[in-house]
């Protein structure tokens, strides 16, 4: 037996002031909380707390020499660290004591400090010069509970649909040659339409549920099976569907919308055009009304006009063509007309040529192609007429006067197309999250010469780094598209445009998101996520266009700018736009110096975590970035510089401002959720995630921050730290984070993941 | 005729002023050229001068009425501004004044305005409400001399080899059936092997020319024709015939190199084990030393101890394969031994089994495979024995007697592998950049409703920033490469120690700016940069796993950072560790404090565009980083924490050392070349691209430097600001810089670009 150098009072507390001094993560007011635990414990006699205080001055720390005695002490001891205990920290200090002395109570007071400091195994397991039981994963949490709490009131259509997935149909596969591929997708399209999912958004009438929310979450499920599925499933019943339902009237839906649901009639969505992508509004296809025939002709003018890039195009019969509509000589807009392409035995019909787009990136299942129409006659009847008709006696008209607005209106409709592909991104990348994170809990690499056993890749600061933030960013921008989708489906809301412009900048940050998600994915599971086996390299190409299609990301993001920037100005219309402007400059000074004291400063564990502070730095990035920008755009104005021209000028300024404007709407959508979270304990998870993503998107831009003085070096450097730690402390908890996206098992092909 | 506002001698000066105030742009000290150029110009009288002067005053801007009277003023004479002039500005307002007067001279002063203020065309031609002739690209500069000096000494080699590429076997295409793909890319090495390009870096004994240099050149041109055709050439010549060249002695050069060379012996590299990937030296393959039968025994014990991603593997008859060698019962540690795989007919040799790894994300043209060894014997001459040998009495000896020694000298050999690996991402980088550059100077977007035609993608500002960077750090990681190929080349420095550590850091950051490069260029090319016909995506696929092979980049970093660490220690050795880290820490301070009043807030341009100021704050970054890494390895080690785990808990700022070195190294060895270029016009637009990388860099660690106090916040946005400024300084010449990357016209088959 060793020499006791130490009383039982002050021995079960050296575990505890090893794991403090060894690192610099603990703050003054986490030396707060061991103070008063020992100052309260009645274990300890006065010249022992006198002792342990002595040790907990942060100025001066315990000299090398005390440091290396408690490390001996606990290493002859050669307690085990069990990690699944309750208390693991409290339990070993105890056990060391035990080895020491003949009595040994459990500690209330050590208890205490181990939740409140909340630090966990894997923060100090390898301080310890002794054997560790490793536990790969904690049980802590249910990834079942979690689930739920993502599926949310879509739990039922989810559970089904995932039910469903588990068909020979879906089975994973490599598919190279993009005529067999896109075959076998098609089979997947239509099984699933006879299953009723197609038809699903659609109104009982037509053989759907008018479950538009359920829609999106099977679409974003779907990513699970493949990419190409879900595009080609999105194009013929979001888009081709969507279109007739949304643009078209009665007499299409009872015509066209039953055949559709069930994949009876294949359809394609024909607006991009090779000359015009992102400025839908000036697509060159016309569709000119014949008064004569009583018909409308579709005509292609020029050879850059044609339609590019539409998915189904080869298996289609049917297009819903988007076109300037030219009646009795005058240019009505864009509107939209069904056009029939093939009859039957598939031949094209006259008029119209269609050439395969070739093989792409990914998404080779999707049959994309151009669609060039030659003077192609339609009926009248076949414009659909929602926001615009042609009277029998040949002429226009629309209850939407305005062009312009009669444009986006019809545009307006598509919205819930941006959600779905952001839900798909995200799909995408949840899937990479937990083939990546599966991987780095059984893959081992280099180790100590000490250990039999190489480390986890997962237990690597660098790999919970790269990987555990996004794990967090996945469940933010679930919640929040769920509640968007929710938004855009209330009918008691009819005006969209808010709901739009915030869609087309999520749209844009969540697929970037996705994008960089699969990409670190892909690196972090080494030459291992290179092969298409592993999954991960199909979704990155599948997942890639995600950021141009649907909107360009960079079109996209001026948008929800210009949205913010209208609402700016709507805000204080009376007051007139330079009083306002004042107003603001005003009011963000003040607020900024009423702050400034505590903010810049601050950098305690409870202000860093506090929602109250990430919603503050969001709120006023977007109010900074609106106030600058708009008075940038009037000093242009003012000059005589045309406002197109003013707008150029300022681009880079609002892409900043359409990305804060999303990250802050998102972290507000979270925070809201979360405090519905009826649990206890996963609503304290969920809030984890919540500051984890909050903590990463401020470092990302912690140069602005930085720069507006909004907070200092030391806060900067406290935030980064923060991070760090939110990442180890969720360390042992990722298995069950990446569990609760629910994918189902069947799904999750990839060796790796195995 | 309009009513006369303005004497000819201020209205020359009207169209000035107006680009002067239109924008924030101007800096004081370029206001103070405008008033030089003033106060000594002849032509204005003492009443003018004043006049003019009292527009010049950045805190008293003109009022928006004067403004607009200028406006009116310009468009009223309804000059043309004609891009392509040499003085464009200065002859604009010579016309102005022409219009409004029957004489006006040219004027020199404010030729000399325009050139000092070093403002372009697209600065301003927006401005005028006059249409602009306007040009895509200005032809100020030579793309063959920009090519000529990338090309430097290689310029015979790099030329022959680029019209050897105009052979129909090179001509791209479509491959999605892997047997297919890569028995074209064998095809296509054969044949370049025929032509002496496989044994160019052999000595002449071996068919070669010795040419290391001119081999890495070639490499990277190699991928404007396919990055697998790239890949598979590395692996045969590189690696494989790499291996034998400088691992083995003269029996096996004699043995093998010319076949090798040739191409008529295949081999592959067998380093990589499925369960042992970064950590080479815990590979487990054996090669046990059989006295009696005098040979060498290879074998694969475990299961996840097989060769994994060997490129080559199926069409390999032989491998050079890594194993702990065993002689007499002792491991030796990790040697290589040549092993025939296959024999005649192309059959599997008895003991080896190759499974295909199948396909992957990109690279399908390189036949990947995975080995097994049973009890495989080869004679004893088969060790690759430079380094360690195995005498004919069967016992082991090396003239390196560490063998920690042993095993990274043996794998510093093959750091010219990547350096190849960077300059064949460096090529993919460049690659893309042309084809989105050329798209973009010729794709049109958007408009204004006054003009009639769309604007070009490459005038937003917002494309010109994500685009010109990149175009600017291919030129510096271009000259870098090069230089370290030369000095991994002189044989006058055996110790490549150093080299080794510059190029692992070098490696990583260069090939991940290879991706982010090419993600770009996706992304911005919209859904044409999809398309497989337009190269991209292909590039995409093929240069992804750079970052994981030939080292993995993080694993790499680390290793550069460490290299910093040791030179840092030795540097003052012999003062001790202690007094070091005191005298750096006295050293970093002071420098700081002496620099801190004139650097934190400096943001003139003369300032921000001296190299002195960037080479400072690269220099400033990596001491600090050391120095603080150094401190908390340090403090951990004196609390006892074992080496291994200290080094693990400073992972990522380790990561920020090694990117932070190799940077600084990047941006000191391309303003070194610079400084060497004869040619006047050439060399400030290489300085320029040097300024642009520079604050591209210093921008992407503003937080850092904020935090650190080192820049401050003016200085922070003066320098976006100025990064922006330059971008659109360089947009005239953007298309000659992308064509100064040389790539021929033959090998540009990308739709979009041509």
């Amino acid at each position: 037996m060793e020499k006791k150098l130490y009383t039982p009072g002050i021995l079960q507390y050296i575990p505890f002031f090893y794991v403090i001094w060894s690192d610099d993560l603990v703050s003054a007011s986490e030396i707060n909380v061991v103070e008063n635990s020992i100052n309260n414990d009645v274990s300890l006699d006065q010249i022992e707390k006198r002792t342990l205080l002595s040790w907990l001055i942060k100025d001066k720390p315990p000299t090398d020499h005390t440091f290396k005695q408690w490390k001996h002490t606990i290493s002859s001891s050669q307690v085990l660290l069990i990690e699944s205990e309750t208390y693991p920290l409290a339990t070993f200090s105890q056990k060391v004591v035990c080895h020491y002395y003949d009595t040994c109570p459990f500690n209330m007071s050590l208890k205490d400090i181990e939740i409140n400091l909340g630090i966990q195994p894997n923060h100090y397991n390898h301080l310890f010069d002794v054997k560790v039981v490793e536990e790969i994963s904690s049980d802590f949490y249910d990834a079942t509970k979690i689930d739920a709490i993502l599926k949310g009131q879509n739990a039922a259509v989810v559970d089904d649909f995932r039910t469903a997935l588990n068909h020979p149909i879906f089975k994973w596969e490599v598919h190279r040659d993009k005529e067999k591929f896109r075959a076998r997708v098609l089979d997947q399209v239509v099984y699933l339409a006879e299953q009723g999912y197609g038809a699903m958004a659609f109104s009982e009438a037509y053989g759907g549920t008018g479950d538009m929310e359920g829609y999106a979450t099977i679409f974003e499920n779907m990513m699970y099976v493949d990419g190409s599925l879900t595009i080609k499933f999105g194009v013929q019943f979001g888009l081709f569907g969507g279109s007739i339902q949304k643009l078209g009237t009665k007499k299409h839906h009872d015509a066209y919308l039953q055949q559709t649901g069930k994949a009876e009639l294949l359809g394609c969505f024909a607006m991009t055009e090779t000359g015009h992508g992102s400025n839908v509004r000036g697509i060159k296809t016309t569709a000119t009304y014949d008064k004569i025939t009583d018909s409308i002709i579709i005509h292609t003018p020029g050879k850059n006009d044609n339609k590019e890039y539409i998915g189904n195009a080869l298996h289609s019969t049917m297009a819903s063509v988007f076109a300037q509509l030219i009646v009795n000589g005058k240019n009505e807009g864009v509107h939209a007309i069904l056009v029939p392409i093939r009859g039957e035995n598939h031949n094209l019909l006259p008029g119209v040529r269609i050439e395969d787009n070739g093989y792409k990136l990914g998404l080779n299942g999707v049959d994309n192609g151009k669609i060039w129409f030659h003077q192609v006659s339609v009926p009248r009847e076949n414009l659909l007429n929602k926001y615009g008709n042609i009277t029998p006696e040949g002429t226009y008209e629309s209850e939407i006067k305005n062009p312009n607005k009669r444009f986006f209106t019809m545009l307006g409709t598509l919205v819930g197309g941006r959600i779905c592909v952001a839900r798909a991104g995200l799909g995408g990348a949840k899937m990479a999250l937990t083939i990546a994170i599966k991987h780095a809990l059984k893959r081992r690499q280099f180790n100590d010469s000490v250990k039999i056993q190489e480390d986890l890749l997962m237990d690597y600061p660098s790999h919970q780094l790269r990987l555990t933030p996004l794990v967090a960013s996945a469940y933010i921008y679930h919640v929040t598209l769920d509640k968007m989708m929710e938004i855009y489906c209330d009918e008691s809301q009819p005006d969209k445009r808010k709901v739009e412009t915030q869609v087309a900048g999520l749209k844009s940050i969540i697929t970037w998101y996705a994008n960089s998600a699969i990409q670190e994915c892909r690196e972090a599971c080494g030459g291992k996520g290179y092969l298409l086996e592993n999954r991960i390299a199909d979704l990155k190409g599948d997942v890639d266009i995600f950021t141009t299609f649907e909107g360009d990301n960079n079109v996209l993001l001026q948008l929800a700018a210009k949205g913010v920037l209208s609402d700016f100005k709507a805000e204080f219309n009376s007051a007139g736009f330079t009083t306002v402007l004042k107003l603001l400059s005003q009011q963000l000074s003040d607020k900024l110096a009423t702050v400034n004291p505590m903010y810049t400063n601050k950098t305690d564990k409870e202000h860093l975590l506090n929602p109250k502070f990430h919603q503050h730095a969001f709120n006023h990035r977007t109010r900074r970035l609106t106030y600058t920008v708009a008075m940038r755009i009037r000093d242009y104005i003012k000059k005589g510089i045309p406002s197109y021209q003013a707008f150029l000028k300022v681009q880079t300024h609002l892409l900043a401002l359409g990305k804060a404007y999303s990250t802050e709407l998102a972290y507000d959508t979270f925070h809201t959720f979360t405090e519905t979270i009826a649990d206890e304990k996963n609503k304290e998870l969920f809030q984890k995630l919540g500051s984890l993503y909050a903590l990463s998107e401020l470092r990302k831009d912690a140069s602005w921050y930085l720069e507006q003085g909004y907070i200092g070096s030391t806060k900067s450097k406290a935030i980064r730290q923060r991070q760090e730690r939110l990442c180890t402390e969720l360390r042992p908890h990722l298995n069950s984070l990446v569990d609760g996206f629910g994918i189902p098992d069947h799904c999750i092909s990839a060796p790796i993941a195995n």
